[in-house]
């Protein structure tokens, strides 16, 4: 299966569809997922183009989960939490919805259930708030 | 939370436990679950000895997400797959139970639902033949 660019996040990359952005440099950004699964759920999203893991450059692959180490970081800090689930779909079976790579960070607190990702959106000024706490621990 | 080396991941690194090994370089192993949520699940672990995402070395991080891909990649060819599920849990929140750095690659098919990671563990026979499967993909 190919990349196709029309996808929202290269609109969110390119800054024409908003977005609660925690962190951004030249090789990825990373937003607050609209339907978290937990409070402080984000995405790590490369700029290059690909269309998940099993066609994603090596070397990008690489640069990326330093990326994600480091946020994975911030987000258990800014949210208390007790440990973190990085996921990432390869492909509709797997759960991967929007087809540009990103990987999943999910903040975990014990004997608290996460909720299914398509159990709704949460309200933008949620959003902000645990963006901002997340941008301080950066 | 610190390393602590005394775990089963080590003891297979070391050949001191059996394993149905897919893969092994000086970076990491790679092995058969034996509790796998999907026939072909298999685990990437690094040799050097780091808890989980959060106290790892990110230039071995870096080393690891390749052999993640180039393992997912086999696996899905081996087993047929539609797509792949990564997914690594930090702290037991998370769903971590052995305290080595550890990522999960499931093969995904279409319109068939994994199973719990816990609901057993699979027939060595089984393993062994998926694991051949695999290694013939690499």
């Amino acid at each position: 299966m190919s990349y196709d660019p029309d996808n929202i996040f290269t609109k969110i990359i390119a800054g024409d569809i908003p977005s609660h952005k925690v962190y951004e440099d030249d090789v990825c950004i990373s937003i607050m997922d609209i339907m978290p699964e937990a409070p402080g759920h984000v995405l790590v999203v490369p700029k290059k183009g690909t269309r998940n893991l099993l066609d994603a450059d090596p070397e990008m692959l690489a640069e990326v989960i330093k990326r994600v180490q480091k946020i994975g970081k911030a987000v258990k800090q800014a949210m208390d939490a007790d440990g973190i689930l990085l996921r990432q779909s390869s492909e509709e079976s797997a759960g991967q919805t929007v087809y540009h790579l990103h990987f999943h960070l999910i903040p975990c607190h014990d004997n608290v259930k996460r909720k299914d990702h398509v159990s709704g959106t949460t309200a933008n000024d949620e959003l902000a708030a645990n963006c901002e706490k997340i941008k301080a621990a950066l």
